[in-house]
C-alpha cells in the first residue's frame, strides 16, 4: 500500500469542534485543552475564528484565547470570515488565517449569505492584510465533494476556487467534506486532480463524518498523496448549518491508525488520549471518538490509559 | 482503486447486535427487522445463535426465530458454540451454521471457557451433524487481527485455524476484528495471505469500530480482493466479553459508501435506512449508523427519507 512517512494533523476541536455548541466553554478550559493536544505533539491549531459573536457566541473569546496560546511549539490558525476578521486575527497574533469559500453557490448563500463572487471579491484585501503581517493564509473550499442542496459539485468548481487561492499567494489550501457527502474513490480522483494541477500547493483534508466515510476517505487521500489532515479531539463538530451533522475525524482515532500502519505522527496517544478524555469531562457529553475509549493496541497500555482489560487481566490471571 | 463489482453483505445485527443487550426484543420485532433487511435486498442474515438462554438470555429464543423467517429470499445462518447448538440448529432450519475459535488461546479460554485445541476437538462432531444433514458450516476466526489480552496475533496462528476449518469442508470463513484492534495495512496483509493460501475458500471480514477504523479496513479489504463483510444494522454490536466495545460497521453507511463508488450490493438505502430507524425506536436509543441520520447523497432522497435539508431547502426557496 502506497502510503507517506509522514502525516501532519491540524487540530481543528476548539474551532469548528465548539463552534457550534450553545453552551459557551470558558476560555481557560479552551487553552487547557489546546496546551494538552500541543503537549502530546500536535504542532498546528485551528483554535478559533473571528466572527460576529452574535453569529457564533461560542468563539466570542477569539483575541483573548489566541492571546494565551503556548507559543513557539506549534503554529495558530484563526478562521476569519471577511477583512474586518482578518484584521482583528493579526492583531490577535495567528499565525495564520483561514478563509473559506464554497464550491456550491447554494452551500455559499447559505454559509455566508452572499455569492461566490461577492466572495471571491473580498479575497484580496483579506490576502493583503495577511500577507503584509507575515501571516500566512491556508484557502478552504467547502463541499468540496458534494453539497447537501445541490448534490455532486463538479471538480472544475472546486479547482476554480483553488486557482483564486493560489494566485494570491495561499501556500495550503484546504478540500473540505462539510457534510459528509465523499466516498473514497472521489477522495482519490480529487487529491489526484488537485496534486496535478497545483502541484507546488499543499493540499490539507477535512472530513465529516456524517455517512461513516471519514476514516476510509482518509485512508483513499493518504495512498493518492495526501499527508495532512483536519481533525477534531474526541471527535467533535459538524456544520452548525446542517441538521444532524457528524462530527470530524477523531484526532486519536486518526494518530491510531496511521501510527498501526506505520505512518509517522510525532503525536503521543498516551497524552493525546487523557486530552480527550479531560474534553468529554469538560462538555459533559459522551464524544464520538473511539480510542479515547478502547485505548491503543497494547493491552498494557489499555489497561493504563483507560482501564480497558483491566477487570479481564485481572479475571484471567485468578484463572490461570 | 482495485475494487470488486460487487459485494455481499451478511445481516449480523440480530445476532451479534443484540447479543449483549440486557433487554430482551420480542421475538416477533426480531422478526420484524430481518424481513424489513430482506426486504431491503440482503441476502445473507446471521439471525441467532444456539447458545445456553443462561449464558446469552436475548438468544432464548432461536429457534421460535428461525422458524419464522421469511424463507426464500435469503439464506439464514445461526452461530453454535457446540455440537448441540448444531443439532438445535441445523433442526431449527438453519441453511448455515457459524463456529468460532479465536486466534489467541487467552481470547479462546474468555469466550468459552476452553483452549484452542479443545474447541479444534469438537469440530468434527459439529461438521458432521451439519454437513450431513445438507446445511454449510462457516468457520470463524476471533481476534484474527489482534487480541485484547495478547495484543498481536501472529498470521500463522490465524491460517491455523483457517485450515481446520477447511479441511474439514467450510466453505467460508470469516476472519473477525473482534474488538477492533485492525489497521488497514494490517488488512491487506491477512486478507492477500490468506487468498493466497485459500484460494478455492470464500473469505468474509467481520470488523468492528472500538478504534475507528472499521470503515478504513473495510476499504482495504476490498483494495486487497476480498468482497463478503458482516455488517450490523444501525451498527449495533460489540463484544460483550469486551467492556466499552464499539459496534459493527453500519449496514447502510456501508451500503452508502459501495454505491458510491460504483461497487454493487443489491441493497436500496430507500429500504435500509426506514429498517435501521424502525430498529432504533424498537431498542429505544440513538444507534451510531450514521447515515440512517443523514440520509443518501441525493438532496431529494435526503429529505425524503431522513428530513434532511428539508427546513433548509424551504428556507433557501423562500430567500430566492
Amino acid at each position: 500500500m502506497q502510503l507517506p512517512e509522514k502525516v501532519t494533523l491540524r487540530e481543528v476541536a476548539m474551532r469548528d469542534g465548539l463552534q457550534s455548541l450553545k453552551h459557551f466553554v470558558p476560555t481557560e478550559q479552551k487553552r487547557e485543552i489546546i496546551a494538552a493536544v500541543v503537549e502530546a505533539g500536535i504542532r498546528r491549531v485551528e483554535a478559533t475564528s473571528f466572527v460576529s459573536p452574535k453569529a457564533v457566541p461560542q468563539l466570542k473569546d477569539a483575541a483573548e484565547l489566541m492571546g494565551g496560546v503556548p507559543r513557539g511549539r506549534a503554529t495558530y490558525a484563526a478562521l476569519v470570515p471577511n477583512a474586518r476578521g482578518a484584521r482583528d486575527a493579526v492583531a490577535a497574533g495567528a499565525d495564520e488565517i483561514v478563509v473559506v469559500i464554497s464550491a456550491s453557490e447554494a452551500h455559499n448563500r447559505e454559509n455566508v449569505r452572499r455569492s461566490i463572487d461577492a466572495s471571491l471579491a473580498e479575497l484580496d484585501a483579506v490576502f493583503e492584510i495577511a500577507l503584509s503581517a507575515g501571516v500566512d493564509v491556508i484557502g478552504s473550499v467547502a463541499v468540496s465533494f458534494g453539497c447537501p442542496f445541490q448534490g455532486d459539485v463538479p471538480e472544475a468548481d472546486v479547482l476554480r476556487i483553488v486557482a483564486q487561492y493560489v494566485r494570491r499567494g495561499a501556500r495550503s489550501v484546504i478540500l473540505a467534506d462539510t457534510t459528509g457527502m465523499a466516498g473514497p474513490t472521489r477522495v482519490a480522483r480529487r487529491v489526484t486532480a488537485f496534486r496535478e494541477r497545483f502541484p507546488d500547493t499543499h493540499l490539507v483534508l477535512h472530513f465529516h463524518n456524517n455517512r461513516g466515510t471519514a476514516m476510509a476517505n482518509l485512508l483513499a487521500a493518504l495512498q493518492a498523496g495526501a499527508d495532512c489532515f483536519d481533525t477534531a479531539l474526541g471527535g467533535i463538530g459538524g456544520c452548525p448549518y446542517v441538521p444532524q451533522a457528524a462530527g470530524n475525524l477523531a484526532t486519536a482515532d486518526v494518530v491510531f491508525m496511521l501510527e498501526e500502519m506505520g505512518v509517522e505522527t510525532g503525536v503521543d496517544l498516551q497524552k493525546l488520549i487523557p486530552a480527550a478524555r479531560r474534553l468529554e469531562e469538560i462538555l459533559g457529553f459522551t464524544l464520538p471518538g473511539q480510542v479515547m475509549k478502547s485505548g491503543p493496541r497494547d493491552p498494557r497500555l489499555a489497561a493504563h490509559i483507560c482501564g480497558i482489560g483491566k477487570a479481564l487481566a485481572q479475571r484471567q490471571q485468578a484463572d490461570s
